[in-house]
């Protein structure tokens, strides 16, 4: 392994000083902001129709953007793929591409978030009254940003995630289409559930094949005989999975998509989990058996201080538009 | 086959006079009435939190229960039903059974529908800010009602309803208990455009083995070989299908549910949809093609007649309590 000069098995977290709110902020954004309906408003008020097909048949797509230390990243990328979603599911959004990327700058800006979590979201809307005509819908657009959360706290990655491998099928690709960031989530919900009674803190479903698929807002990579997988069909094109594949490609670490068995995530060299929620993520206990030797792995702890030393760095990162002091 | 007593394929609607609202009503109720936040509202006011699980993760069971005539069809079996839903999602409701069968009535009542669509849902909630544990999550209990809606109105089940067979796999038991009836759509939401490209009027989907599985809202019934079959796996334990067999038993029409394979269901001699958007809707036309001679057929015209029948007389029927004239 070349290009990693990470020397510990310990994560670390660079701190660092990046744009900072300084102008003044509301308290009632402090919890969150919303922008529904063509309006912002504190996330505890935000609230859609009953009767949004978005709710009533699932019918959304959305994304998940993260804020790090005043900025965002990727976020061109994921107004591409929103983008890509919203014509793969035959909508029309009611914002343009631009006002979009306006609407996610100023949902930072107003609760002055420095670290956020924000999701935008397109529903189908409903048909008028009387119709179930779904080309009548009329579609609709909405956002949030909360305070940044993680699949699992630093404390927790320090030490490494518990997983549980679900028997559960994943929602799969000839159901509903992966490439669309979608709500299809009472598959997880259940296997999360499953989890728990099992002692353990998160799970990776299955696909229609048995093969291992993805988790609750994560995709799953492991080193089998040296060499990192990441199930390549019916699972999600993580942002943080493409960005693991340029980590590895820049520090010398082969990776590659292909199939991944139960039986070899049980066995693997390490494993870490890949989300927008937590950047690179250690599992270090699989159904209750060590992962190796139970320490987060070399690659995993490598990819780790590298994905947080670039975004700190500013790596594909655009900054929060905070508005000055008056 | 016996006991039906229809001698003509004519589709027919008994005209009833059932319980009727005496009540003034007020305007703002008019276009249906919702309850949310353990508050009644006109149905147009009525929104869920957008951080509500049951939105971001699709995290929710319903009913739809339909009232005809001024009466609850089956409103018991609805209840029960939402109970057992409840249970197998892992869910604890706010409202007590009775005190749901109360909002139910009350509904009703507020916009003094004879005819309504009725819906009462259970969403998970949201963990505490900060959490991400499902088990923290307080589950909520909303509901709506809204005039009476057809999958099919009168003048198209008259001719009878065209149908795509799509390709697409309904979410799969594996994935999504089917016992429950959930939220999860967008595999019917997409195989709806491919069905309105193809000129067909709605669509039936299929099961992980290919075979025939159900379409948005129905179940499927087809007569091959002079006995009516309809899935037996991975499909809605639905509450007409339910009545189409009790139906079937009484009228002595041979019924069963198993495989049913696309061939077989083009070849069918009649086929039929079961919903309670409707009752039972004959289907003429599948991907171009007539279904037989292209007329509902004989018995779908007796189940048909028989179901309204019934239904106009006070079968599984409880009046809505409206409220008499002060």
């Amino acid at each position: 392994m070349t290009g990693c000069s990470e020397p510990t098995r310990h994560l670390v977290w660079p701190t660092a000083s990046g744009a900072s709110p300084s102008h003044p902020v509301e308290t009632r954004f402090a919890a969150g902001a919303a922008y529904v309906d063509g309006q912002f408003c504190p996330i505890d008020e935000a609230r859609i129709p009953l009767l949004d097909w978005g709710f009533l048949r699932s019918d959304a797509c959305q994304e998940t953007i993260s804020v790090w230390e005043g900025a965002f990243f990727r976020l061109q990328d994921h107004l591409e793929r929103f983008q890509r979603s919203i014509g793969r599911l035959r909508m029309t959004s009611p914002e343009p591409p631009d006002h979009i990327r306006s609407i996610v700058h100023e949902l930072v800006v107003l609760p002055g978030f420095k670290n956020a979590y924000v999701q935008i979201i397109m529903t189908r809307g409903r048909p008028p009254i009387g119709s179930r005509d779904i080309r009548l819908c009329r579609n609709r657009f909405q956002a949030f940003a909360m305070p940044y959360m993680w699949v699992a706290t630093p404390d927790v990655q320090a030490r490494g995630m518990s997983l549980h491998i679900s028997a559960r099928m994943r929602v799969p690709p000839q159901s509903v289409d992966p490439m669309v960031k979608h709500y299809h989530w009472l598959d997880f919900q259940m296997a999360l559930f499953d989890a728990y009674d099992a002692g353990a803190e998160t799970v990776v479903l299955l696909d229609v094949d048995g093969h291992v698929a993805e988790g609750p807002g994560f995709n799953i990579f492991a080193d089998i005989g040296g060499r990192l997988v990441t199930p390549r069909h019916g699972v999600l094109d993580g942002m943080t999975r493409r960005t693991a594949f340029e980590l590895c490609r820049d520090l010398g670490i082969e990776a590659a998509d292909g199939q991944l068995e139960p039986g070899q995530l049980r066995g693997a060299n390490e494993v870490f989990l890949t989300t927008t929620a937590g950047g690179i993520i250690p599992v270090t206990t699989i159904d209750g058996c060590k992962v190796a030797d139970g320490m987060p792995g070399p690659k995993t702890v490598c990819l780790h201080s590298e994905y947080w030393k670039r975004r700190t760095a500013g790596w594909y990162a655009e900054p929060v538009a905070y508005r000055q002091k008056p």
